[in-house]
């Protein structure tokens, strides 16, 4: 990071508290009740309308179909390339940041500027194919002891990124109600099972990143390929629901348990923006086969954080404190993995982390750990407890870098559990 | 079956053993050198192009936007609604009826009606989400066997159709390609995994619905409700690795094992060209929790075959037979299942029935069971032998239905193996 980048400041007010910097500058769908769905960027308390840059033409030199920021999905403008997203960024830096000259856009400010409380944020990516990777020891390591106490880490464990494949259609975004979902349930010492809501309702703390580059079936992408085919990185709640968990996956993996939903934030935030927050992951011990070696450095520095809000009319508290840098598999192994066998992958594939704990019991990244699998509540200021979620309770995941003076957020992630359906 | 439905010919030539007869109808993606992707209805040896017939003015009473037939995918087709597949086919019968009068029909022949074997297919469906199920009590019990001796059948199998996400990119159609995948395998004896091209590459016999309506998160389908939300079926070859599958699938399920590629027959059969071959599935026992519950049929009487060609030089021969009829779970339960906890399923979604293997020794629907896990090969007539699918291997799934006279076929799908790009 160059001294000149690091002390770049924007002519738009933006809060020394706030992640939305000139360093930052996260892609986004948004709506307002005159506007219709289409791409917008974060600035301080405000959101750039891309149509609106690009019809007053200071996106020319793009060379592209401008139309692809009238959509309703980041989608078309993540296929333009990364050149185009690199340009795109190095654009809006140049208008938007303070120098002596005043900026082009000020003008325009009116007509290109909103205010991002008035905006409804949508779902930012039309997912293809969702992967859901199990990458953090820690949890591994926790679950596997509830789970399978004889057998916590699997033989495969240390040796590859494990992951499945998750359910694409149910991925929402911020703001997004949580139906609690029904299905069978194994009831403790029984044999048959049982049809119920589920009673083990559960966040998981994840990010997850988004293809930005195709592939054709038959190619792999490489460690030291990987980060140019990825567009960007968000928060990712993968809500799960242990009972029906337990009770269905073996032998083939988590189905039904977690299909109901999975939340992300609504602000992709770019990896030329998280370029700075790179920093060394853990040391892979048994050393891994040649196609998931790296140099260099591929792990993220991003501080993660869950609140929860139990009940109604209770206040938000934060259960959890965790960060990107503990994952075991970088994003960059996740992606070789998925692809070592020429799978091919789309714009718009989102690959989440699996659940982030850290190596403290408070960094612990769901419910299921941090209440020893239901075993021990944890307490609320108000005397509430939970050992999973109830209804009306409200989870918040939030996420942040920050190094040598910038800030870049990922904002948060919201989901509010509502009643099962009947 | 109404005595008259049974009795309907077509003018259009159609050989007796072919299965493309007026009660069949199925709807394919074609193109030629001439004519770009589009929808095309199978009948005898020719493609009625779909476009053309709209473009005469044949659809009009179908009242909707015709240029769905003018997509590269059913899918635009398919949003249209059941009342409009059903519609189309009765448009189509009543075109193609031999009756006493002239068919409006015949002095366009030439211009709406191709040769099959001028066209290529192309894969039909935009696939959302993939789901693979493990439906057939036989393969579950002999893969159990295998891979868990102690526990072939999970206590779970006999109260749920289990099943899991697959990867939904890699869905292609007949004639493709199929890469042999490389990956981590974990050669015998040892606790270090090497990287290697699979050495034991199969195929799977399965058969897979088509989604046709969407619902939205929170909703389930009801058994008795599900067959009105799919479009149809076709065959598929859920191909797999079985030695990458072993080392990676636990505890998340199959992965890269199977995301290489799965093959869809290019044809698609409609849920009211199946309606004559409805039957009964297998008793099941335990009784199933009242949301799987049944009334009436719910299976299908399909034939399936499996053929393989050893090699560049030699022949198709047949190494398994087998019948959808020995699913143990039904598509209806299969979708009430997926829907049960509200997740939500789009037009295109493909469910896949898992390896349809029924209860005699060659009627086994993979070569992980006809070989015994790789440990008895079988011989085919010029003395060759296979455990698992060599290079250049072609392999062919066949599927039809017949009763009464009449005769429904699903063609084929066919792969070749290729070998690893290095």
């Amino acid at each position: 990071m160059t001294e000149h980048y690091r002390k770049m400041k924007s002519w738009v007010p933006v809060d020394p508290d706030s992640g939305y910097t000139i360093h930052n500058l996260p892609f986004g769908i948004f709506s307002t009740p005159e506007l219709s769905r289409r791409v917008g960027v974060a600035i301080g308390e405000y959101i750039i309308d891309m149509r609106m840059l690009a019809r007053l033409e200071f996106l020319e030199a793009l060379e592209i179909d401008t139309t692809v920021f009238n959509r309703p999905y980041l989608n078309d403008f993540i296929e333009c390339g990364r050149d185009v997203w690199t340009k795109t960024r190095q654009i809006l830096i140049s208008l938007l940041k303070d120098t002596d000259d005043d900026s082009p856009l000020k003008p325009h400010f009116e007509r290109v500027f909103l205010p991002r409380r008035r905006a409804l944020m949508h779902t930012p990516i039309k997912c293809g194919d969702y992967t859901d990777f199990y990458s953090s020891l820690e949890h591994a390591t926790n679950v596997g002891k509830m789970f399978r106490p004889d057998n916590p880490l699997m033989p495969n464990w240390r040796h590859m990124p494990v992951g499945y494949h998750g359910r694409a259609s149910s991925i929402v975004t911020s703001g997004s109600e949580i139906m609690r979902p029904k299905g069978q349930v194994l009831p403790k010492g029984e044999e048959q099972p049982i049809f119920s809501p589920s009673r083990a309702l559960d966040f998981e703390l994840e990010m997850a990143f988004v293809v930005g580059k195709k592939t054709e079936m038959g190619e792999s992408i490489s460690v030291e390929q990987a980060r140019e085919h990825i567009f960007g990185m968000v928060l990712f709640n993968d809500w799960s629901a242990r009972d029906i968990q337990k009770w269905e996956y073996q032998p083939l993996g988590p189905f039904l348990g977690k299909s109901f939903a999975s939340s992300m934030s609504p602000w992709v935030i770019t990896m030329d923006a998280l370029e700075p927050f790179r920093c060394a992951g853990p040391k892979q011990e048994p050393e891994v086969l040649d196609y998931l070696k790296e140099r260099g450095h591929h792990h993220y520095d991003v501080n993660l954080s869950v609140e929860i809000r139990p009940g109604r009319y209770a206040e938000l508290e934060t259960v959890s404190r965790s960060n990107a840098k503990h994952l075991y598999w970088s994003i960059s192994q996740q992606l070789a993995h998925q692809t070592v066998n020429g799978c091919n992958v789309n714009v718009g594939d989102i690959m989440a982390s699996g659940t982030i704990s850290g190596p403290t019991p408070d960094s612990c990244g769901s419910l299921l750990e941090l209440t020893k699998g239901g075993q021990e509540p944890i307490t609320f200021k108000d005397g509430q407890e939970r050992t999973y979620l109830q209804d009306d309770d409200v989870v918040i995941l939030r996420g942040f870098c920050e190094k040598d003076g910038i800030k870049v957020s990922f904002g948060h992630v919201r989901g509010i559990v509502t009643p099962t359906k009947q």
